[in-house]
C-alpha cells in the first residue's frame, strides 16, 4: 500500500517527513533513512538522522538545537564531565534512554530496522522510519585535514576543514533492508521524495547503495527533489560551504545539476524564482513554491504541494 | 608490595575496604572483588559490587539505598519508564555516566580489571579494586520457584523466593585474573581477610574459582573473616534469611562453619559473645570485637582491629 517514498536526512528531512505523515497513513508512507552519520559512541549506536526522524513524527524534536530531544536535561553528560570521559557529542538524559533502549534491543539480536521500529513504536509513531540498510555505512569527509570520520567533521571541528570529497565507508557492500526495497517496488508506488536535505551527506549516502540506486534509475514514478538551498545558503548545516569548497555556487541549480537526471523536478523555494532563466534544457523541471518550513502548517504545506507534483508528472 | 588482600562484596565488605584503604597504602592492598552478581542490562554490563566498592572508596556512595551513587538524578530512569523500557533495576543519571564509560572501556577491547582501574582513576581512588575474573561468573540461585539469575532473584523477586542452593555459572571455566593471582602470591602477603559480605553469594562466588581456592588453601598467611550476621541478623541484605532457608542458625558460628577451617579465625560483633561458649574444638577462633560500621571512624577501627589480628596469628 505505500504510495510515496521519501528519503531524508535530518532537521529538514524530517520537517518535510512530518508533513507528509500529516497527509499520508501509515501504511502509505515509507521514509527512508540515511544512516551514514551513524557512529559508536560511548559504547551507544548513535543514529542522528533517525532519531531526528523520530523526534520530529512524534513532535518531540528540540527545536532550537537542532538535534535531540525537546525539554531535555543534561545530568548525565555532566558527570561524564566529571569523569572525564568523552562529552564532545552531547546527549540528553531522555536521549541516552532512547539509546539505551536501542542497545538492548540491538543486543538481543534486533536489527536497526526492527530496533528503529519498537522506539518508534514507543513513541506512538505508526509511519514507518526505515534506516536506509541494516548494514553499517560510515560516511567519511575528504578534507585538506586528511579523511575524518563524519561525526569527526561535523561536531567536533565543527564543519571548519575544506572538503574535497566523500567515501561512504561500506556502501559497496552494504544491502539496502527488505522494508527499502519492498516499499521501492511496492505495486501502489505514486513518487518518491528527496526531503530538502543535504544532497552530499543525507541524500547521497542512500543512493550510494547499489539496491537503492538502481531501484530508483528503474522506477517507473515520478521522482522529485526538494532543494535544502534558499536565497545562497543552506538552510540547515554545511551543505553550501561543501558546493562552494568542491566548486560549485551555492545555489538550487547546483543542486538540480548535482542530482542530474535521476530526478524529474526539483523544488525550489521562491526567493530562487529567477533561477528559471538560468535552467538549462539538460536540468531537470524547477518548481517554484515556498519551501522554509518554519511553523508545522509550513510543514503539511510543502508535503502537499509535492505530493500534487507528483500527482501532475509524467510517470518516470 | 602487596600486603593486605580482602575478599569483599557489596555494602559491608565495602565499608571494610574502606577502612583498610585508609590504613594501608595504595601499593599494600589488594581488593578481590565478586562479580558474581554481574549481569547484562540495558546493554550495559552492571557490575554492582565492583561499583559499591568504588563508589565507597570515593566517598561518593549512596548510604542510604546501599547501592549507586550519591546526590543521584533519575532523569534517564523516568524516561525508560516513558518509553515502556526496563526500569526494574534502578541506575541514577550519575550511574549511568560511570556505566557508559566502562561501557566504551570494554568496547574498546580493556579487560574488566582494565575498565575497573580506569574507572576508579577517573574518581580519584588509588587502591587496587580487582574483579575476582575477567571472564564471566554468574551467580544463580536455586530456589522453590526454579533457578533464578540473581539480580532476578535479589531485585525483580526482592530476595522473596525460598533459596534451596547456588550455582556459579562458568566458574568452573572462569580463571582468575593475573592482577588477583599476583596479590595472592605477593613476596610481602601478610594476610587474606574476608569482609562482612554474604558468605553464600559474596565471598562463595570468589572462592568458586579454582586458582583463588588453591592459592588459599596453598597460603603461608594467615586468613581471617568478618562475620556479616550479627545479633542473630544479617546487617544488610538476605544472609540471614539465606542461612534459615538452608537449615542453619542466623548466627556468627553458622558463618564459622561456613568457612570451615578454611579460615583460620573469625571476627564477630561483640553482641555475639555468647558464642564463644558454644564453639567447639572444630571451629576456628571467634575473637570479639565491634564490627557495626556505622560511621566512617567505625570502618577504620575495625580495619585496625582486623590488620592487628593477621599480625597475631600464627602464619597460616
Amino acid at each position: 500500500m505505500t504510495r510515496i517514498v521519501a528519503l531524508c536526512g535530518g532537521v529538514g528531512g524530517a520537517k518535510l517527513a512530518y508533513g507528509l505523515a500529516q497527509l499520508l497513513r501509515p501504511e502509505e508512507l515509507a521514509l527512508v533513512v540515511n544512516t551514514g552519520d551513524d557512529f559508536e559512541h560511548l559504547g551507544l549506536t548513535i543514529c542522528p538522522d533517525i532519531d531526528t526522524v523520530t523526534y520530529t513524527l512524534a513532535e518531540k524534536e528540540n527545536a532550537a538545537h537542532g538535534w535531540g530531544r525537546n525539554a531535555e536535561s543534561w545530568h548525565v553528560m555532566e558527570e561524564l564531565g566529571a569523569l572525564q570521559s568523552d562529552t564532545w557529542f552531547k546527549l540528553g538524559d531522555k536521549d541516552i534512554a532512547l539509546h539505551l533502549t536501542r542497545l538492548q534491543l540491538l543486543n538481543h539480536g534486533k536489527s536497526l530496522t526492527q530496533a528503529t521500529q519498537a522506539v518508534a513504536a514507543k513513541l506512538g509513531i505508526k509511519h514507518r522510519i526505515l534506516p536506509m540498510s541494516d548494514t553499517p555505512v560510515r560516511t567519511m569527509v575528504l578534507t585538506d585535514q586528511g579523511e575524518l570520520a563524519f561525526q569527526d567533521y561535523f561536531v567536533r571541528l565543527r564543519c571548519e576543514p575544506k572538503v574535497t570529497g566523500f567515501r561512504f565507508a561500506g556502501a559497496d557492500r552494504a544491502r539496502a533492508s527488505a522494508e527499502v526495497m519492498a516499499a521501492l517496488s511496492a505495486p501502489d508506488l505514486q513518487g518518491v521524495i528527496f526531503c530538502p536535505s543535504n544532497p552530499y551527506v543525507s541524500i547521497g549516502p542512500i543512493l550510494a547503495i547499489a539496491d537503492i540506486r538502481r531501484a530508483l534509475e528503474a522506477r517507473r514514478v515520478p521522482l522529485i527533489a526538494v532543494s535544502p538551498i534558499v536565497g545562497g545558503q543552506a538552510l540547515k548545516g554545511p551543505a553550501g560551504k561543501m558546493l562552494r569548497e568542491l566548486g560549485r555556487d551555492i545555489s538550487s541549480l547546483s543542486v538540480a545539476r548535482l542530482y542530474g537526471n535521476l530526478v524529474d523536478a526539483l523544488v525550489i523555494d521562491e526567493q530562487d524564482r529567477s533561477l528559471l532563466q538560468q535552467r538549462t534544457t539538460t536540468d531537470p523541471e524547477l518548481v517554484v513554491t515556498r519551501t522554509v518550513m518554519s511553523a508545522r502548517e509550513d510543514r503539511v504545506a510543502l508535503a502537499r504541494r509535492c505530493l500534487a507534483l507528483v500527482e501532475r508528472l509524467p510517470l518516470g
